[in-house]
């Protein structure tokens, strides 16, 4: 075997191992809420900021700030290159062309940057946590989310990774890999399931993400609709997925004047919305202050919208309620969609498909339990590599605190007076209290 | 990433993947009997074959004759290594120095060579069998046995990896190492327990024996002993483990001239092997022709002997029947070895340890489903990968039958009428009838 000088070399010689690599290394759906943002709110300021709900796992003792700095820089010095830029105008998203408009593109080549940002050590209870808090124009916080999030997750892999022996290493990919094949040939057993990838922001690493979506893509034909990861849809022509998150109605709230305005603003953003999009981009998001007070107090309109995705009700409930919703309204259910996105796995992924079958068109939003299943695979039975719940989180508008509710109680998240206020506005009927995975 | 020219165009090159490398490559009880053939039987002429027991499997749908011959030419074109022979004359082994003379070193270098073969399509009942057939001086074919064995056995291998896609050959691989740790894990928890690998002859390929033998090395401490592959354990500077086989008394009890010379063979075989080799080496295969008998019958010195080897008993009755010999004869079990190496896997294994823990010194010799327990791996569900029943036998000695009766009525070989008569003169008491797994 020839020695290759130059690789060799090289790897000695590494400076740093860039984890986003590209400004299209996020959910589609960020660039779909960018053009929304730039079109409509192109001058609103807000602070977003990422954390750690799995308490027990102290990030600080994982992840060197310096390190983390690092990958941060190199991120906001990321520009969309050309052909990326070409493929966003002349690709079809949900067989629709010119999704992006020219003025927006041009904007992303010339006017879009990252906002500034903190790397905070908590205090006190929160002690070992690390938060990021971004604060700048809504259209340069907003892309922070997904780089963030994946920076953190893949920095705390590395972490895990480095203690490891590359006996150790290759034992841990190959238990990985045996879990995701098997995941593969339950769901090949049921050629009508669908099903898209959806796990960027909570990934072990970016190479293992794009493992676990070449796999998918190889053995479910179609059962497997796509990635919301926009850089592997450009790279492996496959579907780029996604619509919309809570970030929006929760700003739109924030800016309410009134709480007549804050009641309606949660139809407003739906208004907005349709103006820029339409057919498979308009699925709705209703559980930011509630599932069913959203769908009761709806203008007529709205049961037009092809979709729901449904991000934090049990999905058997939120379905069911979705289709007698519109049957109620006199549309077909058989005709839309109802995607559910909150810490599935293959089991419930078949047991969703199957209790829904032919009577919506039912596809999963699968996340994390697919880009970061490790669980059982560390070879010393660490649970290092398992997956924690990070999350951005929306924290003001303009000053003024956001607010989310949701359709489960521990997943509000906001100021409690102001969580308060929220819930005389909206109700607080039909919330569960789930311990939230993932 | 920079291109390696090089290695890529040289990708495209290869005309033959030797999967024999070098004449170390190859179980260490070969050598040794190899030296005693050299030493004691240097003009006998022995037909030896190779076949399948597992008549399921055609071998002939997946070799492709000229293939075999090819790798089979390649392995007669070895030479053994200058670096190979110092390490021969130089290493310990069980630590005894010097256990290879002078004279046979310098005969492997310029005496030794592989006899003619030929390989034969099997026609009516054993239609789509191959079958191997090695005739000529003793010392120019009892090496061929290992080698054509593992050239067999991964020919298969290639020819079912050949149909599998990349995907589907890492998935594989996945589980193999999956199944493979957690055998491991299995036997960490036992610090005490004893094995060596013994899976050359059947392995899936070269590169996955070094794998594992390299996985049980790093992770099992003490408790792995070594390889029966001297390449392995010269590459790797691990104990070359093993003695001796079935061959050498099926070779002198052929030659035996009556049936009292017939039944005495058994014990000359060990007579002359003494004078060669001591301690640890001094490990008796008493099965040949039946264990019970066999101990009845040994001289008071055989007693004095390290250990026993069990090989088509069950091993939990073998060494109950060893140790209370050993006590009869008044020695100390306790310091005495026994190995079985029958078939095991991780399950047996630690039951016998268990069972003989502080009676008698147990290891195990694990062969084939150590290296190539592929047994649910396929990603298919195919069996193709699972492993066969290969097997080399000695067929004639100076143009005589040879025979072995063994433990188990199913591994008897020879001609009917000679089996026959060597149960009348060793007698067929306690002999099972177990399946033949591998």
């Amino acid at each position: 075997m020839q020695v290759n000088f130059a690789e060799r070399a090289h790897n000695h010689n590494w400076k740093l191992d860039p984890i986003v690599r590209s400004l299209l290394d996020t959910d589609f759906y960020k660039l779909l809420m960018l053009q929304f943002i730039w079109k409509n709110f192109p001058q609103v300021h807000v602070t977003s900021e990422v954390f750690n709900r799995t308490l027990s796992v102290k990030l600080a003792e994982h992840i060197p700030i310096d390190l983390l700095r690092q990958q941060m820089e190199f991120v906001r010095g990321l520009r969309f290159r050309k052909s990326e830029l070409i493929w966003l105008a002349g690709n079809t998203f949900y067989g629709t062309r010119s999704i992006f408009e020219p003025g927006f593109l041009d904007w992303l080549e010339h006017g879009f940057k990252l906002s500034d940002y903190e790397i905070i050590a908590l205090t006190g209870e929160q002690e070992g946590q690390l938060m990021l808090r971004f604060s700048g124009l809504w259209t340069e916080v907003t892309m922070w989310e997904i780089y963030a999030l994946a920076l953190v997750s893949e920095m705390r892999t590395r972490s895990a990774l480095a203690v490891l022996s590359e006996l150790e290493l290759d034992v841990l990919y190959a238990r990985a890999k045996t879990k995701l094949w098997d995941k593969i040939e339950r769901l090949r057993t049921v050629p009508g399931v669908r099903l898209s990838e959806f796990g960027t922001r909570r990934r072990h690493s970016f190479l293992w993400q794009e493992y676990v979506v070449g796999a998918l893509h190889t053995s479910l034909g179609s059962s497997f609709t796509g990635s919301s990861n926009t850089h592997l849809a450009y790279k492996h022509d496959l579907e780029a997925i996604g619509t919309n998150a809570h970030e929006l109605p929760m700003a739109l709230a924030a800016l309410a004047n009134s709480d007549e305005e804050l009641y309606a603003s949660q139809y407003r953003v739906l208004e907005l919305w349709q103006k820029s999009y339409g057919g498979e981009l308009l699925v709705m998001l209703p559980d930011t202050f509630g599932t069913t007070q959203f769908l009761e107090g709806a203008p007529e309109w709205v049961a037009d919208w092809t979709g729901q995705r449904c991000d934090s009700k049990d999905p058997l409930i939120a379905g069911d309620e979705y289709i007698a919703w519109l049957t109620k309204h006199g549309r077909d259910a058989r005709k839309k969609r109802f995607i559910a996105s909150d810490g599935l796995d293959v089991e419930q992924i078949l047991e969703l498909h199957a209790y829904f079958n032919e009577r919506i068109r039912f596809s999963a939003g699968w996340g994390t339990l697919l880009t970061n299943d490790f669980r059982g695979c560390h070879p010393r039975g660490d649970a290092a590599l398992e997956p924690i719940s990070l999350v951005c989180k929306l924290k003001s508008v303009e000053g003024r605190p956001a607010v989310k509710l949701s359709d489960n109680l521990r997943k509000a998240t906001g100021p409690a007076e102001e969580i308060a206020r929220y819930r005389k506005v909206f109700g607080s009927e039909a919330r569960d209290g789930s311990a939230i995975l993932v």
